[in-house]
């Protein structure tokens, strides 16, 4: 939620002289992104998103990032497109800064998903997986499983800081998470953050997805687990597995999940849990006091952990497929 | 620049019951607006701005501003048209706070102004001058010149910390424009807050005119003064005498000005930068340190007064007609 880089009414034109879209009639920037600037610019042409790139965004994965969106716009998925100048360039620079012109998308994100609203995002997420075959790119889970451990080892303290003992319960997450963590299902590109902020929504019906900066390669379930942690707890903590069937049901309208995908789940919904947990850890512990951004409360995923936690403990997983 | 109120899905449909503007097809927080939080609304009908009015704006004089904008976009002058409900009311309400849905306007504000821009902006300034004409609604300029001596009694120690020996100048200043404050100038409703971001562009010419939250009854050259301030500087501080005689120049094409409001716009000018002045200085001192919005500099109108002040003791004024 918020514009870092100030682009002058200058600037702009400068950019737009290398593209065929025509003079700017309106630019606003909006807040949207928490990793960049976002800035929707209207031209003779049509309508468009400016992203300018932030620090926290690697400047060598945005080829990635850019060539997966273009080559799911191009299979009929609805993500923005990237615009490519005058010499077939997409990526361009600003105030020294990467960024890119892709379309504008129609759509609104939804604050508190219904089950039907999971159902819908559990078919757009099949859909995306399925158009995602055949883009060429790779780029290796920098936040998967194998990471969590090291990134815990900086994190103890904070832990402590947070709840006290909680360190020797992550501890024993983390191992259990490394022993029986599935190997081998089928994999591909995730988004890695389907979030109902990055999933807009258009008469109740799945419109479109945005920010890809976290996709790379990994099981394709596990996306589905980041889902089940994002879309289906209720504000008071408890797991709404009504939500969570409607998900995994719209997913496999497009894509009929493996028994091997569908008795995964809660482990992958377990570790998912870990990943936003530890990740929030260190930008709670690393955010200075009264900062601009405020970041997301690491509580919540410690208890969505303990949910997890529980759940295997029962033996009963989350009880997502009715017996 | 800032959304400080955070709107749901949910809450904008309510709203939107109301309206016979349809469904939303989009709707972003966009980072315009320091007083109140606006939001970019596509609805099946068209493009809209949602403002949401924060504490700072006084909810009773909301009906003469908005009524303002009504009245000016009926005369045809380009300013966003308040959106009517069903039952005709314009003023709505969202999480206890005064909202408002008016049309989207087309355009881009400038950074550096140039001559040619302020020949655009000059002229679309009388034509709000002249649209305005007619309007019932009154209300009376409570940053005016007899407020100024009582807002700096306040400031003084601020102006001491900001520059010592500060708070002697400034009251010299207010001694001469009280004694010499020109009165019965034509007057009428003036927009008292015309700088170069709330104005807009498109192909260089004059688009539209946003921000009417200082409107307010006055004589009509003080609106001309508080624009030779804000588009006639240079960064460097010097006052650039060609764009404020493009800036007249262009006024005068839609409204001649009188031999005493010429005479007039060097102590006007004088008053306008103690006017900006003095509430930057209020808001630089009443601002805590690491606040989200960063004031303005209440040194860059320090500066602009001693340019006045220097052309008042030289008996040149600002040289704005040639002889």
């Amino acid at each position: 939620m918020a514009v870092y880089t100030d682009i002058s009414d200058e600037e702009l034109s400068e950019l737009l002289a290398g593209f065929d879209i025509g003079a700017p009639l309106a630019f606003k920037g909006i807040a949207e992104g928490v990793e960049n600037s976002n800035f929707l610019l209207e031209t003779e042409a049509g309508r468009y998103i400016l992203t300018v790139y932030e620090r926290r965004v690697k400047a060598d994965e945005l080829p990635f990032f850019l060539g997966l969106m273009g080559h799911l716009a191009g299979r009929g998925f609805p993500s923005a497109t990237p615009v490519a100048d005058r010499k077939g360039q997409v990526l361009q620079r600003l105030r020294g800064k990467p960024c890119v012109i892709v379309d504008f998308l129609q759509g609104l994100s939804v604050r508190r998903p219904t089950a039907a609203h999971c159902r819908e995002a559990g078919e757009g997420l099949a859909w995306l997986h399925l158009s995602a075959q055949g883009f060429a790119g790779r780029r290796a889970n920098d936040l998967g499983q194998p990471r969590w451990a090291p990134l815990f080892a900086g994190l103890r303290k904070d832990a402590e800081a947070l709840k006290p003992g909680l360190s020797a319960t992550i501890d024993k997450d983390l191992a259990t998470l490394a022993l029986s963590w599935p190997r081998n299902l089928p994999s591909g590109i995730i988004h890695a953050d389907f979030f109902p902020d990055n999933v807009f929504f258009q008469a109740g019906k799945f419109a479109a997805a945005i920010d890809f900066y976290f996709a790379c390669d990994d099981a394709l379930a596990y996306d589905i687990a980041v889902c089940l942690n994002a879309w289906c707890f209720e504000a008071d903590g408890s797991f709404n597995v009504t939500s969570a069937r409607a998900f995994i049901n719209g997913y496999e309208r497009r894509r009929p999940l493996s028994p091997a995908e569908r008795e995964a789940l809660p482990i992958l919904a377990h570790g998912a849990a870990m990943r936003f947990f530890l990740t929030r850890l260190n930008d709670w512990g690393s955010t200075p006091a009264g900062a601009l951004v405020k970041p997301h409360d690491p509580l919540e995923y410690e208890r969505k952990l303990a949910v997890h936690r529980e759940g295997l403990t029962a033996g009963g997983g989350l009880a997502l497929f009715p017996a």
